[in-house]
């Protein structure tokens, strides 16, 4: 499978040096708008063509797949031309600025018969991998919580906000995980410096008693990217910033007895043993990359694919009109 | 000062340690519903008159001054009584169920001359005090936002939910700390287990866009204590559970440049040393009832009164008509 | 049982404290010669005899056991004047100034049938314990090494150094665990301030190709406590200053090939899942005192008795031998 | 500069990827006797001749420098061949398998007027520059102690052991930092599965009673890599896991008073702030190399030049020979 890659900035090195390891892929082109970027990836790939020229490339008859690694404003219109001269796509996240171009964008793929992959890198992560089968297993037993925070210094965006640089990492985990829609979301936040919000709180309520919550801010001194989970049964945390044991599974839990008095304790814990599962160590883009070719040699339709990737920006629609009105209750 | 000590169950025990311990104050009774606690607290103390008959304590003439450490439903009679009797009052956090009780006992306390303290215990710990510092001599420049982590696995209430129980010490610290009043505020929670919310966030907008927020839950496996303040100079982590090194001040600090194209970078990061300072290392606990006694002695209002515990109760009461509607924006 | 404590200093509290908690002893009196600590012993404990007279307590009617909290130097003379007076004997470790003391401690003890137990309190927490079942149970197969770190900034002892004071609770859990005695040992050090040795260092083979390593230091900045135990099968950490997961169990291994080449992979890695047992979260000392008390009633040998200790002492004394030849092999 | 490589296997990839991005370097040539490691090379640089005949990259006329990034027993004949070719060299840690041949190859660079650099990565990293200004500067006051643990799980190697392998870290950190060598060392060990040591423990005795001591392991469950070194003045920590703060400054001491009594302490401790300086962020073996052909290029000598190689070569055979009788003083 020839592939034409858009955009060469942060991420785009990454996809461009799985996609030329996979077997059964190949870049044919590259197109980049910064001609140091363009320099950059000449160098590393003397072979491949590197233009400033995005129509080429998206045009070109050799290319069966458009990569699209650029920023989240335009990938309507450069997923749109790819589907349009019959190219599968395999495109960044957030999938769009809105519902709207999110739905157009799935109907023609369907028209044309084309693939679209949404770049919901996590999924592929052995510690995402590994809490998916915890809880399908039954292992939490019931969900009662989903609680991120993912924060660290930078890198500010200037064309879209804290929710929608850091939140689709989460919002496209739950999603996969909880298996269900959020019935409402409520998001707060505040702007410090370039007109975005630098800081934003998130609160999604799902069926069943189900609550998550994101933390995501540019403005903190550390980095910290931890997940706590809570079930009926157990409860984890998962770290993605620990080298080992990136994912703990506590036995522990809570039982409530009838209430006997004022001053009696209702609620018994249960504490146990904990275990750190060991993770899958494949790189995670290297796995979703080879499942892209995957699903188009197949022409299997992706489980991350343009419909998962709407889910994710209807929530960060939601949290948006919620924002716009410093927190308030915003149903789906 | 001779005190009388409502209550010896969670708290109460250290209570009766540092007024035993303090030059000055001397416990003469514990009044305890509880059979079992007034056995222990009898064992530790025999020279104390450990009573289930808390109105004969509140009565007592020789004594001076209550310490109120029972749950908040019970604060209003009790504090009133003890009022009423002429005794200050040292009563726990939080102050009252609702305003209405705060500002009828801070009212009764001027019109008696008597002093009430509130416990809000981490204004004495060296962490608080050393950040207070900070902040009041600019090292932090601006302040930004204040983020606070406060989860652990119980201890259930059922008379009041987990932000009632955890949140106070909080907002008690934000409200030193910032010495501005919130605009507004939004919370979120969910209840899974015994009609109180065990799971909840909290969001609080103060004027300058300064923003706070708190997690507290009741169902985590794991212990979390930390707070991320950040500046426009410096920024801080509190982690309170570390042994040393509970406060690390961080000379990170974002600029912005003016807007020169779509690609460029408009943020710009400053990053230097970590620095943790020495903190005080005395019990808060001693230190507030030593305030407390110094207080009452010199007729001299303390910083922790009835007026900062109400400040406290009122951001609580927002929180609980947002929560009731599953988020939304109230104003203080 | 009625007890006579000798000491009142950094540890003697410990021991008054659990004793007098304990169902079926009493302790009657404490001997001490710092009258500073005589004054907080009396007001802790309002209803015991506190004296400066050692030979008093030592030779009281009314006592059954004498619990000997001193330094080092004095045991011998106290434990010998307690068994001639017909008490047992719970002494501080390490047991003895040398083996010749403990040797004729323990003669003494078999004539008078008293009991001798040295606080080797280690022995009685929940990690020690669950890590003896572990090996025991065979889960660790064959013992490969065990390494210990136990540094901190003091506490500074002017009559022994900081093998006397630190490593008899590595020696007495190697001497529980692996259930050898070593067959020499190697101890290398420094000393920097007051002419004790402050960093030190002590290798000890075991037989079966066992080896062991303690790291003490009174002049670390950092305070330290971790163990590495490596099996065959499986290997652990035991981090002391952990508040939860002490213990972590990695399946973890290594298998040998046949060499094939120079430049070949011999050794074959095998990782697995961790794993933290939950331990057992009673006070150490409690359990000791308890199982000293259970033992004297029945007339039943403990097995931290003088012997254990006198094993402890020997390691000790060919330690100091090798220290003082700057490090050289030490046949015991 | 023209450059060949010798060795493509562990460290190779990454000299060649250096030596490709500096400025004034090139790659010209990379021999590897091992097939699969020679289709690698010449996959990551298909302008670079990749081959097997070490020989020919030794002897060409177009090459300036060798590389010599091979397993420790082949060092000395292709450094001398290299050296004899005329040819400057960049030669991997340890420097030779003995001191005979370290001597022999140094004297044989001083007639051929050619430069030796032994690569001490470590020396480039900007926590060993920093702790190195921390030392020169008098920060930490006279030093006392140097204790590192460098312990995980494999790599094991086949024809050196662990000391080998992992201590000559150690060796040339201490070297640069210390400033004096060694007067004596005691080594440790067992071996328990190929027939090297895989565990082992190194003491050395630097005059002015500054204390050395390393501890090596390759059947460790966890990686660690800290470093304690502690001063009169101040103490710090080296732990060069950490992604930030790998250096933390102790503000802490020890002051001895007068002795007045056994039962007085005699050692006053001073505890204050801790300090973690920014450090320097670039690639270490990027800054050696560089240093190199600027060496090179202004015939100057490189500080970690043979004398630094041998001199470390010296500690290890002192340790070599002291571990044969498990543990024995040798003075070097």
């Amino acid at each position: 499978m020839n592939f034409g890659v858009i955009g060469y900035g942060y991420w785009g090195p990454n996809v461009v040096r799985n996609l030329s390891s996979l077997e059964g892929s190949h870049v044919v082109a590259i197109a980049e708008v910064n001609p140091t970027a363009r320099v950059r990836a000449q160098k590393a790939y003397p072979g491949v063509n590197v233009t400033a020229d995005t129509s080429a490339v998206i045009s070109s008859a050799e290319i069966d797949a458009i990569a699209v690694v650029t920023p989240v404003w335009t990938h309507y219109e450069l997923v749109k031309a790819a589907l349009e001269n019959g190219k599968h796509v395999f495109v960044e996240k957030p999938f769009t600025s809105n519902a709207a171009q999110g739905e157009e964008l799935i109907n023609l793929a369907r028209q044309k018969n084309l693939t679209i992959m949404v770049d919901h890198t996590f999924l592929f992560t052995g510690a995402v991998k590994k809490i998916s089968q915890l809880l399908d297993e039954g292992s939490l037993g019931n969900l009662y919580y989903y609680d991120s925070t993912r924060v660290n210094l930078g890198l500010f965006q200037h064309d879209i906000n804290v929710l929608w640089d850091l939140a689709p990492h989460d919002l496209s985990i739950m999603d996969y995980l909880i298996k269900a829609s959020p019935e409402a979301i409520v998001a707060t936040g505040e702007r410090h410096l370039n007109g975005c919000e630098d800081v934003a709180y998130m609160t999604l309520y799902f069926p069943g008693q189900v609550i998550a919550h994101i933390n995501v801010n540019w403005l903190s001194p550390v980095k910290v990217r931890t997940t706590l989970i809570g079930g009926e049964k157990r409860m984890l945390v998962w770290n993605d910033l620990e080298a080992d044991e990136k994912v703990k599974v506590y036995d522990k839990g809570v039982n409530i007895t009838s209430r006997e008095g004022v001053y009696e304790v209702l609620v018994h814990y249960r504490t146990g043993d904990m275990w750190a599962p060991q993770l899958e160590q494949v790189e995670a883009l290297h796995k979703e990359l080879s499942y892209f070719v995957d699903c188009v040699s197949k022409g299997q339709e992706p489980f991350n694919d343009g419909c998962a990737g709407l889910r994710v920006v209807k929530m960060l629609e939601a949290a948006t009109e919620s924002l716009s009105k410093r927190g308030s209750l915003v149903y789906l």
